[in-house]
């Protein structure tokens, strides 16, 4: 095979590869959002033909002769090019060094799993759903002694959801944040509580969608390649960056949970709608890692979301919509009321500072799950160990304990660090955007757009051309440190709580 | 091959098929409702690949195989996986007949003329739309020439929509329509007109989306099963028999409008939700013809939705949503309103008197093009003309004439018939089911259950396992005729405007 004709098969299976995607993520979506209730064993049927399609296709021995014509003449190629086939091989070879019926196994047991999980987390029933977490600990155990014998097993699993992360980086960040989130945490505790009482007033839905509509225009993201969609629990999907949705959900008297979801996901939003025109259907187009992704999300959530201008910035629109619950609030109430901290027992409704203190407790129960240091039977004990000491909080049930993440269950070991890598990710890009950008002004005057250039063209429009700790590097000048959410945090809280 | 593997090989096929379209079905009505502005050429992207993953399993081999080893041992299989796999074998066979070239051609020819009429429409210019037309006709007849050099070029037209359907059917059937029509319009508009003046009130749309939610409760259909959603032009999508969609459009100032498309839409819905559990996921799954569907959808919208008890039964609702808009109307009134009869310009508004007239002429038209008995150039004369002759109606520009469906743009030719022969078997299955089931106490009362229970039992469960005639006639325990409709709206108008 010519390298021309390589390159012409690569092309013409990418965009197979790709239309298969983008129909199940569209079909994922209008699931999750549209679709009849009974009609989840026939999706069911639909998602896995799908993947059928594209299995065959990723495995098409043209196909992988064409990426390994590519990946032999390296300096030939454009760039991008070497990257995209880069990542299928990649994936190719990890997935040849399974035996297929332990890969075929291994997603059965996961769907099992996720149903055993849903159930035990209903009744507070850890026992029924050890023995699945059990063989989730022991087959990725097993499947990482395949693909890379050499390599530290939560290293492996760090690796897949965030490229190049190691228990190392993770000791080295959680390490340096553990004792300043204690402290902070404690220091809030003893401060005077900040007002909230008008925070969970009766907001009706349909000025909670006009709240959303008027932060979308706010966040400057193009309607005519998004739509806002209701579901139970909030996420972003695209179909390529012409086509990316975002599904949240409302509370009548929270109104603060769907403006944050609706933030947040329109962060992720603008990321998938930013990346460059030249990796569309490839690849390439996307979201390069989780991290990376929730440094986007949570950048617009907590950094500017969460900040005294953008509290001042929203409250005319507040009173327009619910005149009576915020007619007695002024810019820093709101402002603090936003950031409230305290610590509590699910991950999901935490506040911004004590946030990173559920992920470390995840992160240590994993990575000593991975290493064999502690069993699944006393992973409980542990984890309400661990929110007593760290959060100082009593965790009643395993419903509201460690069995309230979906994680796990679905065979994601690894995940939980680049939740909060995301957010020390934002901190840095941040620091480095005040340089050329008047961050406050913009924010104060509510012109988005020098943030979202900036954003654009140091992160969004590069896909997933370069892995996470390049495009970091690359974006701040510098090596990833988590000195600077840090002080971000410090400083933050220091002035709420004049701690 | 044995018998064993053709079978197990046609099962595993046509699971991947009903998969591939279910899926393109699926993202078909999400950019029809929800997905972004600019999707559409994403969209087109993952449809043409689906369609290519299709091909390529629905010409393999190995499937091609299989289906002449059943098609061969015909009596040793189950009748309904005969029925199936001729189904596919007659299209293989058919495409196998045209060169791959011509129907790539023809596809991209297709594309180009929906454009076309778009914007020839828009601008009312005939001419501009005119050549594409041409070629479309000229296309088909020599695709006819390819895949039934024996049969007459406009019968193979009619046979791709409603299968059996002849010119010479159609002439009879028409021609026995047609004078009555005339002599029963001519006779409304010389009749003292019924009251209207309530019709065109304001009804909110939040009230004609309860109204919509209460017509779907009524009419038995199953939610879990089923979703509405809004767009431009109403239509019902099926993924399966448990994923069944319809989508329908609100006007403030005519609640009648999205009534009506609610009820007609719900009643292809329930005969797609009533197909039989052992066709789910093959293609005999689904609505067996054109005419078949549109005798359900109609039989709800016109036999049942336009009775005077079905005006009785909702007056109520109407009341109740509405109450200033219908304070003096009684249910006669009603009726009589839903029911009035007026020459129109436009096929989709016109009402059930005339309606079949508008098909006549349409009939009549491509009748005469595929024979080569009028070109394309003569064609808005020959409409023009016969929209004042049969319905006395001046066609003031061609948007709202030749111009206005889009069937002709879009290939196809054949298809006008099956709507006016869907109320013509409508009209035969009510006088046959009204054997067994009182149909207008059933309607009286609101107990629509033995009225689908017929139709599930007599039309819907069979699905596309027998043609349509074979399917009218087991359930009629006749053949087609079109007397029972003759005889229905010569009754129904006479009644409405005292003829």
């Amino acid at each position: 095979m010519t390298l021309d004709q390589a390159l012409s098969i690569f092309d013409e299976y990418q965009q197979k590869l790709w239309a298969l995607s983008a129909a199940s993520g569209i079909i994922y979506h209008d699931g999750n959002t549209v679709a009849p209730k009974k009609s989840a064993q026939a999706r069911g049927r639909i998602i896995a033909a799908l993947a059928e399609q594209s299995y065959g296709i990723s495995t098409d021995k043209s196909f992988m002769e064409a990426l390994e014509v590519i990946d032999c003449n390296k300096d030939k190629c454009d760039g991008a090019i070497v990257k995209s086939a880069y990542l299928y091989l990649k994936e190719a070879r990890d997935m040849a060094k399974i035996p297929a019926e332990e890969y075929v196994e291994f997603s059965r047991h996961i769907n099992e799993s996720s149903a055993v999980w849903h159930e035990a987390k209903e009744n507070s029933d850890f026992a029924s759903f050890a023995p699945y977490l059990e063989k989730t600990v022991e087959t990725l155990r097993r499947f990482a002694s395949y693909t890379d014998p050499e390599k530290d097993v939560y290293d492996v699993c760090l690796d897949s959801y965030e490229k190049g992360l190691t228990t190392e980086k993770c000791e080295q960040f959680f390490g340096a944040l553990k004792p300043v989130l204690k402290e902070l945490i404690s220091k809030v505790a003893a401060a005077k509580p900040v007002r909230t009482d008008f925070m969970k007033e009766h907001f009706p839905i349909d000025k909670q969608k006009a709240l959303a509509d008027y932060i979308t225009e706010l966040m400057g993201i193009d309607t005519d390649r998004f739509a806002i969609a209701e579901t139970e629990h909030p996420y972003t999907t695209d179909a390529s960056r012409y086509d990316v949705r975002i599904a949240t959900h409302y509370y009548e008297d929270a109104f603060a949970s769907a403006l944050f979801s609706n933030i947040h996901e329109n962060g992720h939003a603008l990321y998938e709608l930013g990346t460059g025109e030249e990796y569309a259907f490839t690849n390439l187009g996307g979201g390069v890692s989780m991290g990376i992704h929730e440094s986007q999300s949570r950048f617009y959530e907590n950094i500017i979301g969460r900040s005294y201008p953008f509290a001042n910035l929203i409250l005319p629109k507040l009173k327009e919509l619910a005149p009576a619950q915020f007619r007695d609030v002024d810019g820093e109430t709101l402002w603090k009321a936003l950031c409230e901290s305290k610590p509590s027992l699910i991950r999901t409704e935490s506040d911004e500072l004590t946030y990173t203190m559920h992920i470390i407790i995840r992160y240590e129960l994993e990575n000593l799950l991975m290493h064999g240091e502690l069993t699944v039977d006393k992973l409980p004990e542990e984890w309400n160990r661990r929110y007593k000491e760290y959060l100082g909080v009593d965790v009643p049930d395993d419903k509201h304990g460690v069995l309230q993440d979906s994680h796990w269950s679905g065979g994601s070991i690894g995940y939980f660090p680049s939740y909060a890598l995301g957010s020390a990710y934002g901190a840095q890009l941040l620091c480095k955007m005040k340089e050329s950008v008047n961050v406050e002004q913009c924010i104060e005057k509510g012109d988005f757009a020098p943030i979202n250039n900036w954003l654009e063209q140091n992160i969004w429009r590069h896909g997933r051309r370069y892995d996470p700790n390049e495009l970091l590097t690359m974006a701040c000048k510098q090596e990833f440190t988590p000195d600077y959410f840090i002080d971000y945090l410090t400083e933050k809280y220091t002035k709420i709580y004049n701690l």
